[in-house]
């Protein structure tokens, strides 16, 4: 074994492995582009190529690797990381191109792309599908970071045909970028994210759409609520074409399953039946997520403090939370238009907020 | 007309306005709370009523008013805060035991209670419905804050029989409260909020009951997106089944329109037919609302920042942000569990995003 380059980044490397290298990682958004970022730090040798060369040298210049072409035969994995609807193509391209490489890919449906591999009658030993369940609303490689795979979820599913070497490697590859992997049936994979994904994307869209067209003074009535629904629905509608079309069997069930739920809802609220028991279980199902994939599950207090709209007036505003000695856990600024003063939102242990409201009242601020 | 007590908080009170009081609010949680704390700093006199008498005693001690009796006769405006289920009873009661005063109510639904008043035959010159569109996940009156309704819509819904002078009354009300009042028809009212707030609640608790019983593994993919759609289905099951009820026609309207949109989808995923044209709708609405209700429509760029998990380091961090002379447009942090350090996101004008990261840099931060 090649002992690693250790960096002082150590979270990203959770225990010397052989080297994966050199690695190719074609198709350089936000995706890809964090790979290569997650790799080097990691101190494995990545090479970059994307249809626009000038995203491979914005990821290069983010440190996501090299732009130098290298002699197929020396290639060990390649990550594909393009959108679905060219990802068939260009992983059976990889497949001939390099001979010797594991080749991944990193897309977000696994069963369709395995499928159409199939139909090509191509040799599959070396190809093992992963889904890094990581993103941001961000996209392209200039918002890539190494980090973004740290603690993440990492999905690898292997297919009956491939070597125990190569999901091997590309288990190694989830570890590497500092993921916790786990391995699953492609098919189940399609299912798992159909239910906590793409419905909920499908669904955010079709409610943010019944809003197109209302009167206005209906749409002054929106709360957090419905911003919350409709978020995702701002998401591009080309890619998640793409997403939805390609899981399109898992999604449709899921679709069918929804209509159901919410056809006894409207029969329930039309003949006076029991409406709570359905909402009981939609709070079971929120639940049931809501302490997973390191989220907190501590209630903290919120405190609110008034932020005049002048020079330094944050920093000001932190230096005196400091001075209150109280561990701040999360922050979030509200915006009043009309008063012109924004409000920072400032969550605590429980047992430290009244202190801290007092303190800061003590120092001058509109604390509550 | 009577000079108001002017206080410190001046946007509380958009003008001197005759007083409105003495008040009585009829139900404490953190509505009716709020609306006694907002009428108090507002220079009224506000009563507290609530048939568990330790809330009353809360709210009292909060500042929303005081709990000794007043003289019936003597009150001038009554506001109901209770919930649906049980308004159209207390309506009426204190039409019968307040006769001089203009009665209202805080509900999320208007034409229902209104139908169900009619019923009973009464007389409904003195009653003006209103909704003031706002609240928190928190509930009960010791979260009641005086600035609740700053810069929110508040919506007055009068009737037919009602007097000019029981509307204008109920506008002053939410006036009093900082709010921006706006006149609506009841029927309207229910079917606006049946789009923009029983609908999506409705729609997230559906898709968060689909969550249940998931296996564990599948539920370990869910990432932000379902977590933002399915949040509010977190909320009170008791409380929601009476809102769905109360407005069952409108939200049936909605659901069955719904319905429709989801079948479409599924059929055109069956079909492969054109789907990007459904997710466009979706975006155009949800972009339809994100600028609205003091909401920012400008797109700021994000920087981020690491924060050292050590004493101090936000307070250093806003000083060297203030040092660096961008305006900070808004802030939130990403905690990351395995390196046990947070990501402080900045969001500043894009022309300012690289200079600000390069001063950042120059100061120590680990910036991008």
């Amino acid at each position: 074994m090649n002992a690693l380059t250790l960096t002082d980044q150590p979270a990203v490397v959770e225990s010397a492995e052989s080297s994966l290298g050199p690695i190719l990682i074609i198709g350089t958004g936000l995706v890809g582009a964090s790979v290569g970022c997650a790799l080097t730090v990691a101190g494995e040798e990545v090479h970059l190529r994307d249809k626009v060369p000038a995203h491979a040298q914005v990821a290069a210049g983010r440190g996501a690797g090299q732009v130098e072409d290298i002699e197929p035969d020396a290639v060990a994995l390649v990550v594909a990381a393009v959108p679905p609807r060219v990802l068939p193509e260009v992983l059976s391209a990889a497949l001939a191109e390099f001979p010797n490489a594991v080749v991944t890919d990193v897309g977000s449906i696994k069963q369709g792309v395995l499928t159409a591999l199939e139909r090509e009658g191509l040799e599959l030993r070396r190809y093992v599908g992963c889904h890094p369940m990581a993103g941001s609303h961000l996209a392209g490689p200039v918002t890539a970071t190494p980090d973004l795979f740290i603690d993440r979820s990492w999905v690898v599913t292997p297919h009956a045909t491939a070597t125990p070497g190569a999901v091997e490697t590309v288990l190694a590859l989830g570890r590497a970028c500092g993921a916790r992997t786990m391995v699953m049936d492609p098919r189940e994979h399609d299912q798992a994210v159909a239910a906590v994904s793409h419905l909920p994307h499908a669904v955010s869209a079709m409610v943010a759409a019944g809003l197109e067209n209302r009167p206005e003074e209906h749409l002054a009535l929106a709360g957090q609520g419905v911003r919350d629904v409709t978020r995702i629905a701002a998401g591009d509608p080309v890619l998640w074409e793409q997403i939805l079309a390609g899981n399109a069997l898992a999604v449709g069930r899921e679709l069918v399953a929804l209509g159901d739920r919410i056809r006894d809802l409207g029969e329930r609220l039309a003949t006076r039946g029991n409406v709570q028991e359905l909402l009981e279980a939609g709070r079971r199902g929120t639940l049931a997520i809501s302490g997973k994939h390191g989220m907190r599950a501590v209630d903290y207090a919120v405190a609110t403090v008034e932020i005049p709209d002048t020079p330094g007036s944050l920093a000001r505003l932190f230096a005196d939370a400091d001075d209150a000695g109280v561990n701040i856990e999360d922050i979030s600024i509200e915006h009043d238009e009309v008063r012109h003063v924004g409000r920072l939102k400032i969550e605590i242990l429980p047992d430290r907020a009244e202190h801290f409201v007092t303190f800061m009242r003590e120092r001058g601020w509109l604390a509550v």
